[in-house]
């Protein structure tokens, strides 16, 4: 998608192989900075300190840290080592298994010689199928907003989403935002409520940067506004991303997306998860039971980036004896779910 | 309540009568400072830029802000043209207008010489009952507390709370809190989590403060938090204040309330209500319908203050290419609220 006027993806591999780049998105959107990542070990912290994030992003970013390690060595020990170091920087999102289990059964029965490349080539793949399966998504999902877009005879549609599930969560184009990136292109009238997605901001950080780049009129929001929103009748549709969906259809996504959920279904406004096939995983029956919950550093919380004079610090925002627990997602049950959005279609 | 081991309330006249001091609450949890208010105007400011908020409070500040207009002037005209500016200072919460009102109503029939005095003794009599309502609200909302104890057979109690609603929210004890600290008086094991209640933070400023000053364990969470922690039992009750209350019981409360009462309704976790009978508008017949919201600065969403080495500086946290929009409150209906608490008992 465009930053600046000019098309980027996420991640991709230098010219020459040697070094995978990513966007930083922890300047974002004070900063474009593109960061080289030359090793597995520097993968591992660019996901771990979230440089990037995002479920389909860092599947994406796994699956370069494979290749990365190849790169290093091709001895099964230290790939069999650099696939556990990979999975374990963040718990939640089941992407990150998925690329470093198909690299490696891609490439433990190889020839040494072969890995490398094999390595290569497997995490290309993982990458392009991220960006077509979301490209897809936005295809299906354009259907939903054109359908609301009739049925209002063309007046404008307003979406609310959390968190961030558009180009920069993914490899491009996004799950979440892919529909409303389509119905851009559509010349659908579309205005989205972007969630501010305490504590990290991704909304208020994230999103709002990509729809202002992209040209899409949004507006950002507390995320304590929404259910007030959906009360008047000011919101059309939520959509929102996943990063875990069990067997049972309950999603993971980011902290306080159920809250969201409950407030749509309380008010009658369609509620949608949109992700990748690859996002499903059906070892999960029961997600709300089962689906293991990421605890972040409270710091977090007692702490926020901004730009003062120019300048990006942190500031302190809770009082000095006040501690604080930070839980990084939470999980819609399925009941409040009116369809899920895949490459694959609208369930 | 205490600050800094000292007895204190949110607001009282000089000795000499000559002012009145003011806590300013924007500088919390940074800074403790004390404001002399010297005049009707300033008042009107004070309550307007929020140095002082909260339902009760800036009720008992208009009844001091009209005393002040008397001291001023006695002359009707001048104590009408008063009782509008600060009648129009926040349009959600009814205190304010029954503050006004009661003192004109008890002057304005008075000879000229009458009025100032009588406005004094008005004033203290709307502060004095607040602070006594409070109180009262706490030794009925205990019962709820007490019974949770027993059930769970004196093992520690969570709370969860959202905004203030403490004694900063009104002269002293507070609604929601109120309850609280009688629980700790009583010897009650509790532990509050409490809502940062983005985008003002009065959670993360004040009732964390609050909370920290009086010795009440207590963690800070994003508003996001509370549905996961009620969807994992970890919430024994809910209980926040109220800004208004309509004839059918709905509430208005600050923005995001009436999604944690989603949260409640949807893991089966009392949700209650705690205000002065003050705050019922008999009225306004249906909350959700009629209340006015209150749509505040976008600038509030965009910017947020904090402590960057000591000092306390305002930061900017959205992009610059992006706006926002700021309601206030919402109204959490009737049939989320499992009781409402006032002086007069449970209902």
């Amino acid at each position: 998608m465009l930053v600046n006027g000019k098309q980027y993806r996420t991640i991709w591999p230098a010219d020459d192989n040697s070094y995978i780049c990513i966007i930083d998105q922890r300047k974002i959107p004070f900063k474009f900075e593109i960061e080289k990542v030359f090793t597995y070990r520097q993968m591992c912290i660019a996901i771990k300190d979230m440089h990037i994030r995002g479920a389909g992003l860092i599947g994406a970013a796994a699956g370069y840290g494979m290749y990365l390690a190849a790169k290093e060595s091709v001895s099964l020990g230290f790939l069999q080592q650099a696939a556990i170091d990979l999975i374990s920087t963040r718990p939640t999102a089941v992407n990150l298994s998925y690329a470093v289990n198909r690299i490696m059964r891609g490439i433990e029965s190889l020839p040494d010689n072969m890995r490398l490349l094999k390595a290569a080539d497997l995490a290309n793949q993982i990458a392009d199928e991220d960006a077509d399966k979301c490209k897809l998504i936005g295809e299906h999902g354009v259907e939903i907003i054109e359908a609301l877009s009739r049925a209002k005879k063309g007046e404008r549609i307003n979406i609310l989403t959390h968190c961030n599930a558009g180009w920069l969560a993914f490899v491009d184009y996004g799950s979440a935002l892919s529909p409303i990136y389509e119905a851009q292109a559509r010349g659908i009238d579309i205005h989205v409520y972007v969630d501010e997605t305490r504590p990290r901001n991704q909304g208020a950080r994230l999103t709002a940067w990509e729809l202002s780049q992209q040209g899409i009129p949004h507006t950002i929001i507390a995320d304590n506004v929404g259910g007030h929103l959906m009360q008047h009748n000011m919101v059309d549709m939520v959509i929102v991303g996943a990063d875990r969906v069990a067997a049972n259809g309950d999603a993971a996504n980011k902290i306080g997306t159920y809250l969201k959920a409950l407030a749509a279904k309380d008010n009658k406004v369609p509620f949608y998860v949109a992700f990748p096939s690859t996002t499903r995983d059906l070892n999960t029956k029961d997600g709300v039971k089962e689906i293991k919950i990421e605890k972040r550093s409270g710091r977090e919380v007692t702490h926020i980036e901004g730009l003062l004079n120019g300048e990006v610090v942190e500031v302190q925002i809770t009082p000095d004896n006040s501690g604080a627990v930070n839980y990084g997602f939470d999980v819609t049950p399925a009941k409040f779910i009116t369809a899920w959005i895949t490459e694959e279609g609208i369930v």
